[in-house]
């Protein structure tokens, strides 16, 4: 049975010493989130994580949801009760307005707590991140009324949410969507159509499911400028906020899946179902980006979350686990054989994940403080500076954290030899449960087009200037830093390969857009890669700070993993600039007949 | 559904126009395998990979083995009947002596088929790939008598084969085993111990099975140097030679496991079961040795024929699904998207996985062409030399391929989106079916050590410098071919890395042995992608020497890939020796309990 523990430690060192929570006490909800509250909440998240969710992560993903002859879909055994635990805890509303019964804490913090139950059970930190996503949308853009009536029950977790994009013929090109919404005499619509794909659309631990959906109302244009975004609950509520009659909205099947078995996935079929308006007619998707921006970030934590999962258990194996001897000789005379802990090849391999891991809870955090600034602080500037950074980070925080979880997760497993291939260890679980998150939300190819063709050109460049200038100005004001010294030489050569990557893209993808296309993963990757390569440099600079000799293993650990990181991860920004600057032509020449 | 067709043209290709069989007519076997019977043959297994076994890949995925309470184990809906064509078709004797019942054709024309047969169905390819090992390892070390006893109805798929080293305790270290082997009055054993992971271990679809197993002769060394290989039958056979007695080997359990559902993989008992010494006593290892660099070859096949399968359908997919428009203006104005083909991503994608599958597939042929020649030429230094390099590429086939087979069949199922995930559409099923290439017959990182720790000092490296010398004779003999030149110059780049690889092991492992455990898994797809590169410049070559019109398409597309590949995948030779010139301090110095 995999196990699993909360890296509590690192996320303090991350709030506390790279990111200075404390410093930033002029935003709302920070200065109530001192060191030791912060504490806290993550040891409580950690606690909850463990011992309720972890448990349940195996034994849901034997059992499935399973959708009952009416139509009701069961949740495996226990996760009612998790749930329950989970909203009891004031969990879901940890970082929104306390005006609609959030804690009103740093979402920053609300991230790390995410990453705990993740890791401990995707599946099930599905319902309530979902939920989480569709009150950050209502709260956006929904009217008053609205709010009033969901946020609250929604943030209590007696209520949850979904998002209803995908129609069977379309996924990434909402244009082509056909479900409708008929206007009802009192300010309704009546919403008629089929969604696939919806996570959590049906399930037995909440008593109302607040449907999200996009849908064209009657007489709207064409393409993705006639979509306009509706609240669709299961049960229609009362004049006293409590649930009513049912909503016309059904689930008609769940799918079978590689992995998230324990996340109900279902087909729903909208039939005249009441809904509202959120938001402005015909401005759908412009509302549901709120949704799926805070998703993406949630979904590149799902990366992270289940690659550090993975690891902690390839390590408890590597040292369990007695086969073959050290190439140095014996460390283990007294026994038959060595742990795999002394194998250079697995102790790399480790050291690959981790070295990811760290960087990517880093990145997510950074985000994180960018989203708190972005909505909170009260200086417009700074805002704009925060928002520029986050809109250019999500792309490459949902493609490059599931990518490169996923990748970690087959690392793991490797670890395990035959035994990663058997149900019962839990590892193959973790590589499958991991996939998915390469494909919502919108799938990888989808994220690097996102930030080559959208993020990049937006307001004339200024996001990506502003990066570059930071990491650069990082590099030059540590210059005379010995101890960063073998850090700051490959990403200096690295932020190079992402400044030159940018210029081919700004010389060659205007005229040729294929040039764009052909590239994007590619830059993507690049950007992800160097962004990880300078919160290593930053978190290096916090670890050789700290002369705490009870800190001395997070020093240690940190500058191995450092070095790992600029010796055999960052190298590989010279292969993405390569693939970037051979352009589009051969890729786009080929005749379609000829593949 | 998914669907398959074997790709015969490309065998054809390169069979006739660049490995040249016909002009190997010296080879036993190879005169009788002209170029029309060899058309014949792979379009004979091209039918029965198509119709027969391709059809029962999803459902035999979906339903999976079953044991029985008696310990029987049946195999899925199907598979018996599928089974007994593939045997009656003389497919497992293709290769084999006619003395024994084979055919007597060349390994290389064997292994073409058995790649369309592992595409078509990976889990029910086992049973007659193991069987096909272990009449290998007989008829190399075992007795006359049990030769004729059992190889010719093996070849026939009457009794079929398996191999049974792990045990709970030792997969790798083989050293480790405790099952024991004890004299018996006849000359034969009673072999007792318990065997695991044992694949095709108890099945319905032949009358005997008849396992290779490694035990310990009581009294005999510790370690490896007292492993003896030992022939124990499911039934004895009688003096007649058909079954007789059952014997005391029987199914404990079946594993559930990732992927490979429709293939038993068992937990084998032996309590005291009747066993015939094969090869000399305590040389069991070098017997084994015999099936396993086969089955390894057989592996590293089976992480190129999924991908192959799995391209396949993405490629179909991204023709049929309209999704999105092309960045340069719509190509489908009358329809309401254009086909995902358009798009520059899925066209990068489709061009990797596809010049890795392309240059694999020439990997796997040039392998067992050397096969062919070590053991059939009459000329000791063909052999030697032809045995040199066989050596030297199993562990690069066996870990490349699976490698970069899996991670291709992942890029496949991307172009899928959400569909990807859903089990119906079988993208999934090939991710997970590949998956288990990388772990057994000796894990992907195993096979790096056997290549830097055996093979690469070898005979004082004799077989490293002809593999060098030959690449870098044919990019100077090739100096002035124009055509060429795009592809010579990254070649030869990429070879100038493999050497200075090459080099910096002789000079760092020798006196640091964790240098070569560092470095191990970097070197083995270093010289992977030089080796691909080279067979991309031979395809080239041989492609564009064809002036046929007829042939024009598979011109373009060897052209297209063999660029995709120099512009694309070999770059990455410099960032595969960064990271093993980076060494292995880094790596050992970390105490392990700060991992």
């Amino acid at each position: 049975m995999p196990s699993f523990r909360a890296p509590v430690a690192d996320s303090l060192f991350l709030l506390n010493d790279v990111f200075r929570m404390q410093d930033h006490g002029d935003l709302p909800g920070y200065a109530e989130a001192s060191p030791d509250i912060v504490a806290a909440v993550l040891e409580e998240a950690a606690k909850l994580a463990e011992e309720q969710l972890q448990p349940l992560n195996l034994p849901g993903d034997q059992e499935g949801c399973r959708r009952n002859e009416d139509g009701s879909v069961t949740a495996p055994k226990g996760f009612k009760a998790a749930f329950d635990a989970y909203a009891g805890g004031g969990w879901i509303g940890l970082p929104f307005d306390p005006e609609y019964g959030g804690q009103g804490l740093p979402y920053a913090l609300s991230v790390a707590t995410a990453e705990y139950f993740i890791a401990a059970n995707v599946a099930f930190s599905m319902y309530p991140g979902l939920t989480a996503g569709a009150v950050a949308a209502l709260l956006t853009h929904g009217s008053d009324a609205l709010k009033r009536l969901y946020a609250p029950k929604m943030l209590e977790g007696r209520w949850t949410g979904t998002m209803n994009l995908t129609e069977p013929h379309c996924g990434t090109d909402l244009g082509l969507l056909k479900s409708k919404a008929i206007r009802r005499a009192d300010g309704s619509f009546a919403i008629t159509g089929q969604k696939i794909f919806i996570s959590a659309g049906e399930h037995d631990l909440a008593e109302n499911i607040v449907h999200l959906v996009l849908a064209r109302i009657e007489g709207a244009p064409a393409g993705v400028k006639g979509i306009s975004l509706f609240l669709v609950p299961k049960f229609l509520p009362e004049a006293s906020g409590e649930v009513g009659a049912r909503n016309t909205v059904s689930c008609g099947s769940i799918e079978h899946k590689m992995g998230i078995h324990a996340n109900s996935t279902c087909v729903m079929n909208f039939d005249g179902a009441v809904g509202w308006l959120v938001g402005e007619e015909n401005r759908g998707l412009n509302a549901m980006f709120v949704m799926m921006n805070e998703a993406r970030l949630m979904v590149g934590l799902q990366g992270l979350a289940v690659s550090e999962a993975a690891y902690q258990n390839a390590l408890a194996y590597a040292r369990e686990r007695l086969q073959g001897r050290a190439l140095t000789g014996a460390k283990n005379p007294d026994k038959p054989a060595d742990p795999l802990l002394v194998h250079p090849d697995i102790r790399r391999t480790l050291l690959e994940i981790r070295t990811i891991n760290e960087a990517g809870r880093a990145l997510a955090y950074w985000a994180a403080l960018q989203s708190d600034i972005a909505h909170r602080s009260a200086d417009a500037k700074a805002r704009e500076t925060a928002a520029d950074l986050l809109a250019l980070l999500t792309p490459v925080i949902k493609g490059v954290l599931s990518d490169r979880g996923f990748d970690n997760c087959v690392k793991a497993q490797q670890v395990f030899g035959g035994h990663g291939y058997i149900v019962e260890w839990g590892m193959e679980q973790f590589v499958r449960d991991a996939r998915i998150a390469m494909i919502y939300e919108g799938a990888n190819g989808i994220q690097a087009l996102d930030l080559v063709g959208r993020k990049l050109p937006a307001n004339g460049g200024r996001a990506i200037m502003a990066l570059l200038g930071e990491i650069g100005g990082y590099i030059k004001a540590k210059d005379s830093d010995a101890a960063l010294k073998p850090l700051l030489g490959p990403l200096s050569a690295s932020l190079g390969h992402l400044q030159q990557a940018t210029l081919w893209l700004m010389q060659n993808a205007a005229t040729t857009p294929d040039n764009a296309g052909a590239a994007a993963n590619d830059y993507m990757h690049l950007m992800g890669l160097v962004v990880m390569g300078y919160l290593w440099a930053r978190m290096a600079e916090a670890a050789f700070a700290d002369a705490d000799p009870a800190h001395a293993g997070l020093v240690a650990g940190k500058k191995a993993c450092a070095t790992h990181y600029v010796q055999r991860v960052l190298p590989e920004t010279a292969l993405r600039l390569a693939r970037i600057a051979s352009g589009a032509a051969n890729v786009v020449d080929l005749p379609a007949e000829l593949f």
